[in-house]
Order: C-alpha cells, then sequence, then structure tokens
C-alpha cells in the first residue's frame, strides 16, 4: 500500500494524527489539505485575544506549518477537498483555480466544525461576527480598536488582512450583544466587559450554560449581572438590524441598539463532503466511528468536531465537540493507521469554563431527560461547601451538584462552580465516571486535605455524603 | 445494652464518632473523655495561626464544647483515661484529682499522637518547640511576638495562660532552627520567614517531603532557597544546646546558633493506654483494625492518628495518621456503634502541601523499595508541563511523576508539585488509584481543558502519555 495516509483538515484532530503517523511510520507520505491559511491553532483561545490578555494571534498556534514540514508532514493550506470517492479512494482537491486528484490509502476526514447563524436574520451585516477561527478573532479585535492604534499584526502570513483592515478602520463600538450564552458568550462577555463596552447578552432558554445544570448557571448568571452584563434570558433574537452595518439587536417583542453584534448559538459538524459518500453519519449528524474512529467505510477514518465519540456513562454514540477529543482521537487514529491500533477514547462530556472571577465544570449526564433516556432513574443533590478551611483566608463557596441512579447509586454526572481552584475539581468526577463509581464509593475517596487546597471534606466529598443520604 | 458508647479522645475522630452516633441513635448515652482542654481542632491549620493568617487560635475549632453538648454528647475536658479493662469493659478515668470507673457497651480508643522528639537532647529548655496541639502553637506565636504587643489572647478558656505568658514576656527571636524537612517544616519554615526570621531548616536526609518523592523534593527545596531558607541536609541534629534558652543547634561537625528550636522530626501514636490489653498494635505499633475500625477485642474500636489502616493500593495496614481519615474512620465506626456498619474507607496517601508560593502533593507508593515490597515492579517517569495554555497568563511549569507496575501497567502512585493549581490535581490520581486504572486508562480519561485551568493536555495525560511509551 503506497498511496499516502490523506488528512482533510489542519487543525487539531488532523495535525496530531499526521504527527503521530509520522513519528511511527516513515514508509509512508502523509499529506494534510486544509482549505483555510491557519493550521493547528487554539480555538478556545480566541476569547482571549479579543479581551488582550493573549496579544499576538500566532501565540495561538500550536503547530505551524514550518514546524509541521520538519515534522514530514506535506501540509498543503489553501487546498479544498472538494469531493471524496471512496471506491475509487481518491479525493478531488481544489487549490488556486486548479483542481486534482489525489489517491489515499488511509483518509482521515477532520473537517471540524461551522458556526450556526441561522435563524438570525441580518448576519451579512458589517459588525456580525462568530467567533468561529482565528480571522474572525482577529476581525473582532480589530473591530474593538481605535482606528489610530491598529490591534492587529496584519504582516504575518496567515491572516485575512482585508478582513482587518476593513474592520480596524471602523470606529469601535460602545454597545455590544452577545447573541447565545454557552461558553463563547460567557467568555466573550468577559472579553467585551474589559474593554469597557456595554455588554448585552442574550439567550433563548431560561438559562445560561444549560448543559452545566441549573446551579452554576444561576451562578454564572448571577456574577455576570455582577460585572455589570445586561441579561436577557428566555429572548428569542430574530435579526440583526441596520443598515449596512449593525446598529440593534431584534428581538420577540424588543429591539436592543448596538454597534456590533456577536453570534454564539451553536456549531454544527462539516461534514457536506460525504454526502454523495457511503460513509454514514450518526444521531448527532456527525460522522459515525467505532472505537478506533472508523468510519462505515473500509479505510476511512473521522476524528475531531465532525465526528461523534461514544459516552463513558452511557456507551452511547455522542457529539461532543472540544478540544482534547479531537487531539486525543488524532493522535489515536494516527498510530492505527501506522499499523498499531489505539482508540480513541471515550468523552465523559468534560467541559469547563472561567466567568470573569468564577470558574466552572460539568461532566457526564446532568439532566434528568437525558438520564431517563440513557435508562437510569435521577436523583441529584446540590451542596455548597468551602473550598479551603473555613479559616483559611481565600476559602470561597463552592458549589457541587452531583447525579447518581437510584438504583445502583452510580455516579452519572455533576458539576461545581466558585471562584477558588473549582473548575480543576471536575477531573476528580471524570475519573470517577470512568470508573462507574457509585455514589459510596466516591464518598471514600481519600482526597486531599490542607488548609490552603481543601477543607478536611473536600466538597465532592460532601455532595457524595448527603447524595447518599438521599440515595438510601 | 445501657452501658454508654466510650470515647477516648476529643479530637478529630473521636467528636467525628459521637456526632454521628448521636445523631444516628438517640437510646444509648456517648460519653467522650479528653484529657486536654481543647477539643476538635484543625491541627493542620497551626502553621498559619503562627504565620498570622489566621488570627484567633479559636478559629482553628471545628466544634465547641458547647456545640458537642448540643449534639447530646456527653464531652468531659480534662478527664484523662489512665487504664482499660476489656474483661471488665470498664475504662478508669481521673479528673481532678479523684478516680473514677466507668463502664461501656462500646468503646472507641481515639487517642491520636504526639510528636516525637528523641533522640535530640535539650528540648527541655526554653524556646525549644513541637508543632503538636494548639497549646504549642499558641507557645510560639507569643515567642515571636513583642513583649510589649502580646499576640495571644489568654482570656480564652481553652488555652494554656501560664505557657503562654511565660514566652509572651521573652525577648522576640531573630533566628530559628527548623528540626525536620516534613510537612511541618517546610509550613514552619514559610511562617518564620513571615516574620522576617533567618530561619535554617535541618534534614537528616538528602531531601525535604521525602514521601513526595525525587521531583518534589528537588523544586521545593529549590523554592525554599528562593525564599531565603538556609537548608542543611545530611544533616542530624544532636542538641538543642543553651543555657535555660535555646541558644543553638548543634549537629555532627557544626553547630548553628538560633534563638528558637522547632522540633518536627515525625509523630508517634498514642497506645501505652493499650499496653497491658489484648488490643493488638499492628507492623506500624499503631492499633490494628478491620474494615470497620474493629480492633481485635470485641466492641473495642480505634481511629484516626493512633489507628491503621488499609492501603488502597496495597491492601496492607499502614499508619497515615491524617485529618481526613481520621474525621472518615471516626464517622464511620459512630454509624456502626450506631447500629449501621460502615467501612472506615482504604487510605491512599493522599497528601498535599503549601511551601511557600509552591503547591505540592502526592499519592499511592512512589519509592520504589516500597513498590518492590509491595510486589509490583516499578516504573517512574517525570515530566514537566503547563498548568494552564502556554500562551494563557499564569501558566506554570508542573512537575508529575507516575508509578506503575511493569507488568500490569497499574498506577501505583504520583507526586505534582508547580505554583498554579498544582496540589488539589493530585486527587484525580488518587481516585485514579482507588479504581486500579492502569497507564493508559489513565491517559484516555476526558479530564478539561480551557485555557485559563490546563492545557489540551492536562500534566497528568502528559505523564501517563510518556510512561505508558515507557512500559512498551
Amino acid at each position: 500500500m503506497s498511496d499516502p495516509f490523506v488528512v482533510i483538515g489542519g487543525d487539531a484532530a488532523g495535525l496530531s494524527a499526521a504527527s503521530k503517523f509520522t513519528r511511527a511510520q516513515s514508509d509512508r507520505d502523509v499529506v494534510v489539505f486544509e482549505r483555510g491559511r491557519w493550521v493547528s491553532y487554539a480555538h478556545c483561545g480566541t476569547p482571549y485575544y479579543v479581551k488582550g490578555e493573549v496579544e499576538r494571534l500566532t501565540d495561538l498556534l500550536s503547530l505551524s506549518p514550518e514546524a509541521a514540514a520538519e515534522r514530514g508532514i506535506d501540509l498543503r493550506r489553501e487546498h479544498e477537498v472538494v469531493a471524496v470517492d471512496t471506491d475509487a479512494e481518491t479525493v478531488t482537491v481544489e487549490h488556486d483555480g486548479e483542481t486534482f486528484e489525489q489517491p489515499y490509502g488511509d483518509l482521515l476526514v477532520a473537517t471540524g466544525a461551522h458556526a450556526v447563524t441561522a435563524p438570525i436574520d441580518g448576519f451579512d451585516r458589517d459588525m456580525a461576527f462568530t467567533m468561529h477561527g482565528l480571522d474572525s478573532a482577529a476581525a473582532v479585535r480589530a473591530a474593538l480598536a481605535d482606528p489610530d492604534e491598529p490591534a492587529v499584526d496584519t504582516g504575518i502570513d496567515y491572516v485575512d488582512a482585508d478582513l482587518v483592515d476593513h474592520y480596524a478602520a471602523m470606529a469601535p463600538p460602545e454597545r455590544v450583544a452577545i447573541v447565545g450564552g454557552g461558553y463563547v458568550g460567557v467568555e466573550m462577555a468577559e472579553a467585551f466587559r474589559a474593554h469597557g463596552l456595554e455588554t448585552h447578552v442574550f439567550q433563548r432558554g431560561g438559562h445560561l450554560l444549560s448543559p452545566f445544570g441549573e446551579s452554576v448557571c444561576e451562578r454564572v448568571a448571577d456574577h455576570l449581572r455582577d460585572q455589570g452584563v445586561e441579561l436577557h434570558v428566555n429572548c428569542s433574537v430574530e435579526e440583526l438590524a441596520g443598515g449596512d452595518s449593525v446598529d440593534a439587536v431584534v428581538y420577540d417583542g424588543g429591539r436592543v441598539p448596538v454597534d456590533l453584534a456577536l453570534v454564539g448559538i451553536g456549531v454544527a459538524p462539516n461534514t457536506g463532503l460525504l454526502e454523495d459518500t457511503p460513509v454514514e453519519l450518526g444521531p448527532s449528524d456527525a460522522v459515525s466511528v467505532d472505537d478506533y474512529g472508523r468510519t462505515t467505510v473500509d479505510g476511512v477514518y473521522a476524528a475531531g468536531d465532525c465526528a461523534e465519540d461514544d459516552h463513558t456513562v452511557t456507551g452511547e454514540p455522542v457529539w461532543v465537540p472540544l478540544g482534547l477529543t479531537a487531539n486525543r482521537a488524532g493522535r489515536a487514529i494516527g498510530q492505527t493507521v501506522a499499523g498499531d491500533p489505539e482508540p480513541v477514547g471515550d468523552v465523559a462530556g468534560t467541559a469547563v469554563v472561567k466567568a470573569f472571577e468564577l470558574e466552572a465544570g460539568r461532566v457526564g449526564i446532568i439532566d434528568h431527560d437525558d438520564v431517563r433516556d440513557a435508562g437510569f432513574d435521577p436523583v441529584t443533590t446540590s451542596i455548597t461547601a468551602g473550598s479551603r478551611s473555613g479559616y483559611y483566608p481565600g476559602n470561597e463557596e463552592t458549589t457541587v451538584s452531583l447525579t447518581a441512579d437510584r438504583e445502583s447509586g452510580r455516579v452519572l454526572g455533576g458539576s461545581i462552580v466558585g471562584r477558588d481552584r473549582a473548575a480543576i475539581r471536575i477531573d476528580t468526577l471524570a475519573t470517577a465516571l470512568s470508573s462507574d463509581l457509585t455514589v459510596a464509593e466516591l464518598e471514600r475517596l481519600d482526597l486531599a486535605y490542607a488548609p490552603p487546597f481543601s477543607p478536611v471534606w473536600d466538597p465532592i466529598l460532601v455532595a457524595a455524603k448527603v447524595l447518599r443520604g438521599e440515595l438510601e
């Protein structure tokens, strides 16, 4: 088999696979086609670039094209794969107006996801953004800066200089809207407030960060209000109104004047390329894969934000487009294709977010409808305990929610929120879920205790103790 | 069975047992005999009281005698149990010069541990201290204060006012010695430096914090030196020399003039009371107990710093006198004695310590001799990775060491050290050890990722990845 390992998409999953493959295998080539100019960047860092805590866009690059080349990866940027033929085992590539066929031995589809803006009208106006990709981050940061003091270096190879120049020339906004109260919305609220902007967040449902469960949502909402963010909950945005440029957000029953609108209502997997192939999608409309990232077609793999994974708790396929999952699955597939099969791993739905001074984490299945759909009988408890010994400076109220199955006592999911080292504590629960621990087993864990870091009974142990009482 | 549940010792284990017992059982009485005046205090907080971060000694009380009484606990302070008769099922109690017999239905021995000062001569001099108990903390803080500005409130009921007044009247030290580089030594170095004192730490072996393994020890030692602490390693202290008061530390080959010496070379279980009873001690000389905290004599339990526990990894009895273990075992025994048997839980040897700005944690078995004694073939790796995304402010180098069994790949222990949220990460490893995870399973955990809290690959995942490579 002398045809190369072909990877579609040069971000986390694609380049992790290519890197691992070149380290493990030197006989076959690996070719990565990336339709854009950016490769392997830290998507999760873009809010902090807009905020100004990360100075240069290039700080967000994990692996430069030059470093990829040094690793022996044939990385072709601005090469768009426009068709896949799984019978002929070729992909059709467009570059610079030309089209060519590339045969593959193995194929990895790592096409990622795209930001959704429908059904909101008016997204084509100036000063309407999503936060997806470094070009949109560059555009937003340029838009926030004073035209006399450009904030974005357009001299670097990758950036869309026309887009940046366009926004850099415009007067900076004073009032901004964020449509959608998920991670992106919460992180961007922090970024915009750091620039002193009047900041409105519009949330269609009643809760920000709804996958984190009610106790987190409430504390985050209160904290955002304390930080001067205007929250509009149960509020469906219909249009970003204006002329050339956005000048208001229009929703059912109201209108708020703004100078910039950022839409963060979700992402969807990029699977259009597979439409005419026998590669099957799963229940989430992302690509269905097995434990090794193999699709339903021989020699074709999928990983990252375009693919499903199995859930640690339910064992069922889910679509959780996050960074570690993409890196890990890509790496495993690179190893598998190189001849040493490695499972891509499950996802526990672990997620953490910083909301100004507050930290939150979640893992597993929390929503009671989801829990019942998975065949469990949910019991949830929430407790608030100290992050440190009560007498030690810096002790902060930490709220832990735990959900378990009533019959088996198995821990199914949980969340945590607080100001002091709260988020990272979710890793304890993620590890417990991977091992199918019961609430009683969780309660008996020998967790760390020292006054500066934890009270005698860590908040997670307190939650387990209380939940166990409710299970009996 | 109408005789009461008798508890010897009114600290963490004893009062946890009594509290749980009174909540679960209202028909039988519980009597707690405490030989001192203090009960249920946070031993681990004393260095921060000396440092001045904790203002009042009473802030360190977990449960006041009044609160214990409200819970229905018959708490008798300054009552010393001087003999146990397990045939007659009585204890002999001394109080205020009187002696009486107290029959028991069930008995909990929660007598704690004491600080060891042998074989160091001269500990009877003034200005020689251990850091064990609130009276010694009060004495040290009084000794540090200027006689004109007393630092300790002697008006509170519990404190040894004579001792405090004695030290409060003396001139404060300028140079201090800490003999022993364990937790107490490291925490007290921070406390003394906060008072601006010339601080010498004497360590008999080559490493501070030796249970944390070499990589932690080295970083902590460097950091202590950076903070102006004089370290004397491989240095066996023979004497605290002086006249009435300590004026020098004498060791093999040298002498360092100091005005105060604190000895923190270890603790030993208080088991003398059981010498003439059939209650058996274990290999560590602490009381041997089963999964429910039962000693070898029917109706007699032991918990806390005087008792052994089973180790999570080896299943063998070990003596790990720490706070959570004491609280948890006490609570479980209270419930068991009340009629609803509850295991006391294993210990994983989880420990965390703050050393100035550095945080360290350890868990499991790390030392290769210990690992081999437990029947495993040790492989260890150490890596250094970021605590956050490299581009995010506050990212700090975090060193993780992992030890596994070569044949099974099972994770046996590990340590972590760094400045940013390092210590609490040890809980992930503690949870992994409880579930007998292999290195490959550890590597596939879905741990949290967000730039402010963790890089894509958490340092623990990086360590697992590297160790797995070494196992193959």
